[in-house]
């Protein structure tokens, strides 16, 4: 099976390199120019669990020429829509194209250069790191939920469901993966923004009752919007969610740090906290709290002179 | 007149010199020991405007011992409670008290230890700053505007009115002083804590649309809960009197910044949006933004360490 991979940094390499290893055939697609250099001169190479090094075929998207069967969306959430642009030449009629980005509200920017039949929808919670441009750093396992776009596409979707699971990715066909998606966007909406903007760690933020409370308000907001767009959550088994979560990832900068604070780029913010106020605003349902993060977010990146 | 300027910081620095050079008694008290120390060895000095150097008396506030006729109170607002319980022996009967804190709700701590008749609230916009232990800068022209906590104080507080006038400090008697208060709260309280938790000047802040949404939100909350607590606001304004003080105030780190940020210390930041967050859940009135920078701040002051 042909598969690109839209956005190959850490977990990009991470399926990328599942996939072929299980015999498929794969290409990379990113634009970081270091990285394409490194795995075109060196292959990829893997720190961690099972150290290895692998030649793999990277380009850029718009280098892309033969059309694909099976494309994994795996950018950062701001630059979907250019990379569906620049691969447009490689999807076809029958091309399936599974969304792994975090955040929320990416289905409304896939269905412009997608048919819904093909369209999936995922979650995972496989982890990745990148420990410099062509060296990826694989420990521990995960699992991907996901579901065609189509309510009758679980047919459509097994060989893609049969392709994963032969390269150990483990992936659930679920029969409703919003809920899944959503749990997944209030993890990243009570830590990313707040640690971002406080400059801190996930247990660090976590650590009192002032922060919690900030916690609970944003969850609440997610879950108000969610259960009036028809999407099944239960608010209290998210919190006890995020809470667990908080415990595991205690010592961590969230990603948002990471883009925000170490990195000077410009965060998702708009994609998950921010999708929420949107969305709310729409549905008449008042999201001060995800609102207000959002402003301040926005706020920082152009004190920190990143935004444009 | 007895004088006693309840925290000298660089503000009570400013009005005990003023009222001194008038002729009046002046007693400076602090808790600082190098200042203390250097006000006792070198006299205060004075930089800026009209340069000086004048012998003053300064001393811890459990040292004073003369009942004093007129008390300034300026210490920081969560200060206050320990700073009246350590000056009781100074209050008599008649001893005026005249508080200049920044913030909400200190007539609530202050009547506590002092009679209504005797209270005088009020609020300032002379500026001053601090160069070292010692040393204060000032700057530029202010006015206090200033009233009795009893309605029938008028008569009562002239002598205080003219003593400070003498001193060339500016006094209004106001017959209505809490707009003026609560106008300047919304100040500190779109600017102090907001450019504390993003680490930012006031114009770096309001550069941007998404934190003018910010700062309009939160003066909403504080008008709400003010008009409801009877204080007559006028929230536009408001809204422009805010922006004409971050346009002047542009170039500058707000006091909350310098606690926070630059001396991880304690913030007031229950006294000013903290505040309204609690009178408001008193009035039953959401205030979801003065309670999430509240939450914020008290996270970020647990993140520094500084917090008990």
């Amino acid at each position: 099976m042909r598969i690109y991979i839209a956005g190959s940094g850490a977990m990009g390499c991470r399926f990328g390199y599942q996939l072929q290893k299980s015999g498929e055939d794969v290409v990379l697609l990113d634009n970081w120019e270091d990285h394409i250099a490194a795995i075109q001169k060196n292959g990829l190479t893997i720190v961690g669990d099972e150290p290895d090094n692998v030649p793999m075929t990277i380009m850029k998207p718009t280098q892309a020429k033969d059309v694909a069967d099976f494309i994994i969306l795996f950018t950062k959430a701001m630059q979907l829509p250019s990379m569906l642009e620049d691969i447009k030449q490689i999807i076809g009629a029958h091309t399936k194209v599974l969304c792994l980005l975090n955040g929320l509200g990416h289905e409304d920017t896939i269905r412009k250069y997608i048919k819904e039949e093909n369209i999936l929808m995922g979650v995972t919670v496989w982890t990745a790191g990148l420990k410099g441009p062509g060296v990826a750093i694989l420990q521990g396992k995960g699992t991907i939920n996901m579901q065609s776009f189509d309510k009758n596409g679980a047919e459509s979707s097994r060989e893609i469901v049969d392709v994963m699971n032969k390269a150990g990715l483990n992936v659930i066909y679920d029969e409703d993966v919003l809920p899944s998606i959503w749990r997944k966007a209030c993890v990243n909406g009570t830590m990313n923004s707040t640690c971002a903007l406080c400059d801190c760690t996930i247990g660090e933020f976590f650590a009192t009752e002032d922060a919690l409370h900030t916690v609970r308000c944003i969850i609440h907001e997610f879950c108000e919007v969610g259960i009036a767009s028809g999407i099944k959550l239960n608010e209290k088994e998210i919190v006890d969610y995020v809470m667990h979560v908080s415990e595991i990832a205690a010592p961590h900068y969230p990603s948002m740090h990471q883009d925000l604070v170490q990195n000077h780029r410009l965060t998702e913010i708009d994609f998950i906290n921010g999708a929420v106020a949107r969305r709310g605003k729409k549905l008449g349902i008042d999201t001060p709290y995800c609102q207000m993060i959002t402003d301040l977010i926005h706020a920082k990146e152009h004190i920190l002179k990143i935004a444009k």
